[in-house]
């Protein structure tokens, strides 16, 4: 199985640039399954029932959540009636929605599981013990596992795809909206990045205006982080090539695409 | 100017693997000055002295630290006597070593500027403030300005990029131990990337035993986070050249060594 | 010179057992300046004109802050035409309003100093530095210095008391919510408290619903922290006598008024 | 049953304190249990099995921890052979030691139970799920339990007075070592204090030398915080009297006693 991911989608210049690019990442790749992260596709915050059907019809399959999953108040209406949208599995039993779901194509099923890290971020319940039982769950099903663990620091997410090796197929990390370049497949086969990175404002500062975010860390002082209307764009993702028996990658490729780093078909 | 930087050496692992690539960088950027973070350089903590000179010896021309810098107690015995070795700008007035030091190569000299950052971390004094102060003095000397931002928030290190741009010549983050993909010139001329990531242990966490680390995340229990003696290793780089009038960043590179990105000569 | 001091005013069930208490207060302790915390006293979050004048209305003589100064929008339209409204002195530079602030009563003169903590808190400036430089300010004018210092951690609150101890009159810790009982008098002469408490709703916690607390602790799920508008009211204070001469502190009172300690004139 | 509580005990100056006014508290009180917090009891960190048999031959009945469980390597050996050592209930299944233990006397069984709050803090088990596994379990056996939340934030520690109002006799806060003044019963029944403070050196900063914790305030340096030897102590404390048919409590008392609050029998 052929999958393609694509980090944090910010915003409307980051649903433009999916829209723009995902045709040609298509053609380059032909993935068979396509998973985004959208916790931020809402002007940078949360998720609408317009904006996941949106990413449906642009060919996502599937969308991961984070910790800005609740910021747009009308996503407890729909979390639980949608297929194609997780939140992390390992949020409050009392949480709606869910942490992992499944997706078929070309007669191949893969389980996307979506997780959240506590380095830095609220104590929400262990990541590690979370996944174990949900992988145990997935490969029930088929050998094929996505995993997008959203968290903070290096340490955990690294520790993450060393807890998963052999047991996932890909480990991606989001949550940092800057893409790493320590993509590899590990021994056992779980191919990894620590972040993939966001898609959306490209000359700004996590996607927010920098004007904001430099005033906040130069003075302390309250500030709205606003998502820019126009600018340039970045279009970060991650394919891996997954074999169906083993559910081993075996190959992968990082994308990072902007004006400094052209897309080549 | 040619400009090689090495991102946080950690342990044997990190200064043998250094010692083994530095010939060979050497030869394929011939840099005018090579620089290094050293806060992991002794046993994943700190440096000593026998290993400030051991850096020097293999040809690195300044040395940079971080949050680690006094781990090694014997650093207070020699801060003071040493010409190539800085410590982040923003620690406290009554922290002995300082912030900024020069070095010239080739008739062209170099001020090299440590900055710690306040995200998740201790407050030291406001790393942007205190930049400002620096930059306007290493532009006194002359036009080439190097900033090592060791921070840990991607939203911190790239603002660092933006409140810079145009009056350092290069700004590069280290402290997460892993390398982002981001690198670029910013519109004004500086080059910048996010986190230049490690130089050591490759198959482990962040240069810790994996084992020690993910025994900490999956208990909360107390551990001693160990620098393994043998295994393969990482070397995290980067290259920029400048422009000596200007003091502008011409172009750059990133320099990612291991068995999955093997070195091109 | 006889001080009282009101910790932080939470809505109006803390402004309505003010406006019930104050005169009996007055009655008891015939205070000659009367400062009252009133970054919650709008609705839990900041202070608008209209209730820092209705606050001056009931008897205060100076308002003071906190990391809720900012909450309410409309304070930086009158903070710097206001005479009696302090925030805290280690904010940025860039923030209006200032720190410190003197209020004269019977012929004489009480300096009244802000100070925000920086443990679990944002990196604010120095409050150890920076009240060095208000101290020395403040007695030019006179020996009377009272200083509330807004902050969480013990550890960084009782460092104050020692750190003032002998140079102000007064040191009072506010932010917790909750009275602590550790009042003295440090050797040289500074009266102490960790943290005066809260004056506001009784049956809640920290002054906001229990129910919306204590359904984030639960769940870590996103909530709105409610100010109620009824229930039962605690004021809590701190009352200390100055000698006009020494600017030593010559006894003190701790005030804590609800159903379970009614209070005694 | 009367129960006599004595908060973090700090040192030898804290052991010392302990043995000199636990005969006279006896004979005011005339407590059936006496509990004690020992995480801080050898020299500021962890605890020895000499020190836990001191205090049981001193005349407490139960020790509970916090975040200094582990600081004395020796504990692993000896945690799970002694009978009246708990440790945070919430702790990792991993964890040797248990959350909770009985102690009976004069024909009544308490349960007393340990817990470790999450805010500003690691990211333990639920501390508020944990507890209501093991208050089922505890009312099995008798009405009487007892709570030590070993927690920093006031807004946890209310929280889980209001969580266990009804179901829990007595619920005291620890680890802020600075006694509250918001002594009360809640509505339901349950005895509750945000923190009862630390027993020991009474001239410092939460027990270690104030001089070292204001430098490492002032400067951000490395600083080994240390216990003095010498000095005036604190007893802190907090009594209460339960009803042995419903396990409500009936009536409590604060204890606090240095120079400033001398003894009263
Ligand atoms: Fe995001
Ligand atoms: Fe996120
Ligand atoms: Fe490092
Ligand atoms: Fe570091
Ligand atoms: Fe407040
Ligand atoms: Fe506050
Ligand atoms: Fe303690
Ligand atoms: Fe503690």
């Amino acid at each position: 199985m052929k999958i393609l991911f694509i980090g944090d989608i910010v915003g409307s210049i980051g649903r433009d640039a999916l829209e723009s690019y995902l045709p040609r990442l298509k053609r380059k790749y032909a993935p068979d399954v396509v998973i985004a992260n959208g916790e931020n596709a809402a002007a940078g915050r949360g998720i609408t029932k317009a904006i996941y059907q949106d990413l449906l019809f642009m060919g996502v399959d599937m969308v991961t959540m984070g910790n800005h999953t609740w910021d747009q108040k009308e996503i407890f209406d729909f979390i639980d009636e949608v297929d194609y949208l997780i939140r992390p599995a390992n949020f409050s039993e009392e949480a709606p929605g869910r942490g992992m779901a499944t997706v078929t194509k070309n007669g191949q099923t893969l389980s996307v599981i979506n997780l959240h890290g506590r380095v830095f971020l609220p104590p929400h319940e262990d990541p590690f013990k979370t996944v174990d039982d949900l992988i145990e769950e997935a490969k029930a099903v088929s050998p094929l596992v996505f995993v997008d663990f959203h968290a903070e620091a290096t340490s955990e997410k690294i520790a993450m795809g060393w807890h998963l090796d052999g047991r996932a197929s890909v480990v991606v990390g989001t949550h940092t909206h800057v893409q790493t370049a320590d993509a590899r497949i590990l021994p056992k086969g779980t191919a990894f990045i620590s972040d993939v990175g966001m898609t959306g404002p490209y000359d700004e500062i996590l996607g927010m205006t920098k004007e904001s975010v430099l005033y906040r860390f130069k003075t302390n002082m309250p500030t709205r982080f606003e998502v820019p209307k126009k600018g340039r764009s970045v279009v970060s993702g991650f394919f891996t090539e997954v074999d169906d028996q083993t559910g081993k990658a075996t190959s992968f490729e990082r994308i990072y695409i902007n004006d400094d780093y052209p897309f080549q078909s």
